[in-house]
């Protein structure tokens, strides 16, 4: 069986660099698209041949087992030409500035440049320099948009809707992208938004993002719907003070018996890769509440829908 | 000139993990199909379309140079999306475990994962998590199944047969999964199997696989139509009596000389990539005798009709 | 709108091993092919079927983001299957030798081997081993044609011709196949070539290779058409005199000032990546007379080109 494509959906943009600025409608239309791709993934045969001749460059300045290869996976299956760049090694070595590679990419006309980058503002930078779309995978604190996008889908799929839900995000807030992301999306469709965790890992100004901030678990997680649990990212706490593990999970690691203060039907997402044991115990993370699998499916489904929806934009030949 | 399918044989399980518990049909009609590809990979046009829309994931927790090109070259000829990922890096060092890995990849759906992993028993305990099929690429000191496959095939197309003929498994027995295959299958089709090797090198109960043991060259090649030699693999002998090379070679290194105890038709393998010098002596790797490059032939050839036996089982969309 | 293919030229040898020995209607055939895909590869379906069913294999031994990449795209543009072989990691350090290597692959029948590597003449010894076609991608300092016909295919767009033109090759000459592939090939047009550089940084007997040796960057770029900077390659110069960057700078740096030699219409170029302060100043290199990025777009259409007259060599199925 061959799925159909159905929605019509066009992004009216050239770039997706974050969820910053983009309409309830873009979103709506993003997610509904999305939800064919979902479809067709499940089918044995996993083709469209939409992006047929377009060339997808994956331009990843830090490295990602995940995201990288839910794009890839996404390029190919809508029958792009898709290339891998890991930019740790090579030309960056030999002196190479960032614009210097972009332009250097640029100049092989991509139709999309897939980009990850340890600095916020980096990708955006990029996206000025060159012809194609590009897609923001993420940039230092700043956005992931695509994460938020398979969030809302993992979270519409199960609840039914978005507006009006309780959504406690936890942990370490401060250094996430996904958190970040996460928040304008889920304001703009009318959820009901949290952070939850300790002070040295919050931003100071969050309030500005427009949610509660608690720093305790217990009451931030009374009557959430979704608690979405974050990654304690050690590898950015240069030089600050870095909690033990141990303690970590006692007071903000996700178990049974602190998941217990949300509603009963709460479900528990985590973008990957979990620290089992550090932000959140196996028992949940593997649990009858946890979406934490279907999440990672979404992810490909959504990022064939951002590929389609921007190639779509582009004039035809 | 497109070459025709014409085996139609279909490989009715979900996974192949080793030879162990294969029947005696099941590896023949592997190498029956594989012969077709032997030809089809001979043209210029090397290529199927029934692997289409598929996604193939080349999972190594090893790196391997030889076995993933082929099964990468494999799938892609038969026109899946292929994806490698190498697991040493990111994801790992966040922390995240084998059953994170594969249950997140399996969220992409993948149609195969061929998996390749230093632990024995790793490969198994993987596809007991995922709905698609997992081939075994080579598990600790297990089993690497595809590699005793393409053995038996290129001795089938040099003898004819491969009932009735001695093959001579030579070196470091111990830490060969390649050895334990081959043992495995080349007894079930028949033939005459001995592993000759210093004790130190020998698993201490082999004898139960049905083979011969041998600690002396010259008797353990006598009247051999098959000297099959091993790399040894210094790198798994963590903290155990290390053999010098020369002294190794003087005893159990394959030269002409040694070589001349088998059979005058007799032919040389080997599963690469090899230590000249060392196992063997590349007046033999590279003299009439040696059938070593003809094995890397057959291992795409092989690769690709385990691919397209195993898809062949699902449910057609 | 697809671009059909109008020139039917054919690349009536087996390797494209270096400029050397390719005759002036070859290279011209190769340049005037190159101008179609320079054409496909401004569409948006950038897509030729020509190369459906063959094998390229990239296998670089020294790493290089700009090569492989272009290689990559110009591969699967024309419908190649393409496989990358970063050959540092695994079957090296497990001790095979360069030729096992490629025997390996060889017997994998790729239609096509790219092939770097750090020695001179290892791409050539290579292509005696093996039975499909070899593009050297780069060897030692010995030759790397790709990059000689973009570098004339740039030229030939913004000048309109090549005879007769002054070019100034100049900078670290001694370790760069990059300039012997150029001198070779703009003579072979009748192009009237120099190199500039210090003493140290000059082979020996380069005037042997029909080019005026000039010391002094006042007098080399006198009257230039084309000022061609090279990259100073310091990973090359093991023990001997390393000149510092200002020092270097001061000398041999392309600015605005030096610049101004030149003819007024003159252009720059630098086979990239550049170490900008080093070898030529920023403002230079993203200046109007900077045509770096159009020789990276160059590329990919140069290698298409290569790719397919050398697979219209080969007898059809």
């Amino acid at each position: 069986m061959n799925i159909a494509a159905t929605s019509s959906f066009v992004l009216n943009r050239r770039h997706l660099l974050g969820i910053e600025g983009l309409s309830r409608e873009e979103i709506l239309g993003l997610l509904d698209l999305a939800e064919e791709f979902v479809e067709l993934n499940r089918q044995i045969e996993k083709k469209r041949t939409s992006l047929r001749g377009r060339t997808q460059i994956n331009l990843f300045f830090e490295s990602s087992t995940r995201t990288q290869s839910s794009f890839e996976l996404a390029g190919k299956r809508l029958g792009a030409d898709v290339m891998n760049m890991a930019v740790n090694s090579s030309a960056m070595k030999k002196g190479e500035t960032l614009i210097d590679t972009a332009m250097t990419l640029n100049a092989m006309h991509p139709d999309i440049l897939v980009v990850r980058h340890h600095a916020s503002g980096a990708v955006e930078l990029l996206a000025q320099k060159v012809d194609g779309s590009v897609i923001n995978a993420g940039d230092g604190a700043h956005e992931h948009p695509t994460q938020a996008l398979l969030d809302a889908l993992t979270i519409r799929r199960n609840k039914g809707r978005i507006e009006g839900l309780i959504v406690a995000i936890c942990g370490d807030v401060l250094h996430s992208r996904v958190a970040r992301s996460n928040i304008i999306l889920l304001n703009a469709l009318g959820a009901n938004v949290r952070v939850v965790g300790p002070s040295t890992l919050l931003p100071s100004n969050v309030e500005r993002l427009g949610v509660k901030v608690m720093r305790d678990m217990r009451e931030g997680l009374q009557d959430a719907d979704i608690v979405m649990m974050l990654r304690l990212q050690r590898e950015r706490m240069n030089g600050s003070f870095v909690p033990s593990s141990q303690e970590y999970f006692a007071y903000f690691g996700l178990d049974q018996r602190k998941l217990a203060y949300a509603k009963k039907d709460a479900l528990v997402m985590h973008p990957g890769p979990m620290n089992r044991g550090v932000e959140i115990d196996s028992s949940v993370a593997d649990g009858a509440q946890s979406l934490i699998r279907e999440q990672v499916e979404m992810g490909v489904a959504v990022r064939m829908a951002v590929l389609e929806a921007l190639a779509r934009n582009l004039p035809n030949a």
